[in-house]
């Protein structure tokens, strides 16, 4: 505890860099990618499994948080990380990107939304200044602006709409922030650049943001049903704008593969549920790429999913077994796979560190993505997936 | 590996016993409770957990595993054990009670039961022969015979017809276990009683079934609606009847206070899904009796459901925590509350070895029994539920 807020560039390897974020909760090894514990839970993992698997971070929802169980009522436990279990560093987004998803329940205004919970239609109002405050009553070590999230693809003048307000809420936020004493506690706020899918709308976006000044930005409204290539045209367009002292977290993003492709284009951060969703329904990511454990040709075959794990719930459990789990839809197989899918991506992100610092991170990448496409071709272990094994 | 089945009666207290059951796969100290895996899984627990709980064995369900998937296929991967990573006492239902709850979907008849799977509708024959070729296959350590479980109420004349068909049952199973040299391997077969709420029908059942001999006796057909006090009787009028040489198992029975009942009568295992689905449905076994973490007044309370457990789950989680992940239907609740119960169950099996073997049975019995009648009223540790706290 007690640490402030602030970010070192270690090493850079072409566009890709290696960091370290401080916060008052512990560091975190950038790039970084946080599993999302949406109601203060990452879904079926305990606490102490998701560190052991690598996190040093964990996102949590703050739209979730302030419908169930409030944050005043957090606050007065004593905030979200001892909640939930979870003393290190957390970053919490600040309730936009579900709001917007909540379609016809909501109303957007210069001063904020109103929406009707999900839960029980409760009618609550979420301006930029109460957004900074629930999220400085739950604790966390980073906040996250207002922003409104435009889902694509969406009109230019819509995108444009957004994308104004958005700005003008990351002001708000500022000043909510700085007034709330929000930096005095070692606690950092994060603008939002957002502008859709146009690469000049995203630049304004980025250079205003940069004039307000935050501790660090964030990339919003991508993966959200644009075209992959132009998601990485974004971050593109978009990191160059950036100083380069403050980490960069792109939102939501993303497969396996994305993380490999915003990490070479200067990305810092990432979150995305894919990792723990994909594995509450029976997918499995792994060096040898995603493993559909519904697949029938799983139900004979002993091996695990990968006997060189450090990962028990890859090295230990035969597919046959997962398989079953899956199959009889029992808990377990969610939570084994939900491991197996976090653990993987740490694995990942460890990977890309250690390739950075030692300056061959696109030698690392394309032996990745080999692995990927090989699957387990190569492997000769004899299971019963292979008919030539032993 | 390699021990025998055996049975040692290592002290007795009244009519309550202390012993261990050996089998090929460890020992299990008695009077025991084994969880419930019903599909090779515990709900919710990861196998290394329910062993640090302090079960010695778990029971699995035959009728969920021929359906899916499958005794060949287990047999093939090398069996229940290594496939459910459980490495210690295995023991199997016949699936009888399984298939008798399937109502309109079976047809009994002397040879066997005809039914439709639940799952895809598929047609199964279940003979005592089938029964248990299925258990040895799974690899159960302890194998059950085929029985009929009648609901209760029911007619005298459809409880003699299901008592006179297990019994003939029995002797099946007897023969078909011998032929397949399923004592050779160490493993042991149980006779079941049967008899409804008929005591002179029960006493004749157990008769005939020790004039067959078993390694074991399980009284079945019991918590199956009819009154508690008729369950406890008809415990009284068979366990005499029963040799004391021979462990004695009390069938999907029960809550807290049935094991402390059935404990005093007599009875050496037990198997029940209640603290497997009460913790599911968010309710706590505890020394201070059931908490139903539902309830609002948990909301706010910071408090551990109990801090002076042994179980990570009960002492180191809030119930405002708890609270708050039952109300959100989220997997962490179950998984949390399901560790608490199991862990208690196996804490008042502990708690009644000890006082059995130190011959004060019934003072701990009371004690257990008041301090559950108690709550937690005599509780001052100061938390919101309790307004003289400081």
């Amino acid at each position: 505890m007690g640490t402030a807020f602030g970010f070192s560039l270690r090493a850079q390897d072409g566009d890709a860099r290696l960091g370290e974020i401080a916060t008052p909760h512990g560091s975190v090894r950038t790039p970084a990618f946080m599993p999302v514990g949406t109601q203060a839970t990452v879904k079926g993992m305990y606490p102490e499994q998701i560190r052991a698997g690598g996190a040093d971070m964990v996102l949590a929802n703050t739209y979730h948080l302030m419908l169930r169980p409030g944050p005043e009522r957090i606050a007065a436990l004593g905030g979200l990380h001892g909640f939930m279990r979870w003393p290190h560093p957390i970053l919490t987004d600040s309730g936009g990107f579900q709001v917007m998803s909540l379609a016809g329940l909501r109303k957007i205004e210069d001063k904020g939304v109103t929406f009707r919970s999900h839960l029980d239609g409760t009618l609550y109002e979420l301006s930029p200044e109460r957004a900074i405050e629930i999220q400085l009553l739950l604790g966390a070590d980073v906040v996250m602006q207002l922003d409104e999230c435009v889902k694509l693809p969406a009109g230019g003048a819509e995108i444009e709409r957004a994308s104004r307000l958005s700005l003008a809420w990351a002001e708000q936020s500022k000043r909510a922030f700085e007034d709330a004493g929000g930096g005095r506690s070692g606690r950092a706020l994060f603008g939002i650049v957002q502008g859709g899918d146009d690469a000049a709308l995203r630049q304004r976006s980025a250079q205003a943001l940069v004039a307000i000044g935050f501790a660090g930005y964030a990339i919003g409204g991508l993966a959200v049903g644009e075209p992959r290539d132009v998601m990485l045209r974004m971050v593109e367009e978009v990191t160059p704008v950036l100083p380069a002292d403050r980490p960069r977290y792109l939102m939501g993003v993303g497969m396996p593969q994305d993380l490999l492709e915003a990490t070479a284009r200067g990305i810092d951060m990432f979150d995305c549920v894919l990792p723990t969703r994909n594995g509450r329904h029976g997918l499995a990511f792994t060096r040898f790429g995603p493993i559909n454990l519904k697949n029938a040709r799983h139900a004979d075959d002993p091996r695990p999913l990968d006997a060189e794990s450090g990962c028990p719930a890859a090295r230990d459990y035969s597919r046959a077994y997962l398989h079953h789990l899956v199959k009889a839809n029992e808990m377990l197989g969610a939570m084994l796979l939900t491991a197996v899918n976090l653990y993987y991506y740490q694995e990942l992100m460890n990977g890309m560190r250690a390739a950075i610092g030692e300056g061959r991170f696109e030698a690392f990448r394309h032996q990745v993505e080999e692995q990927w496409a090989r699957g387990e071709q190569g492997d000769r272990s004899g299971g019963p997936g292979d008919p030539t094994g032993a």
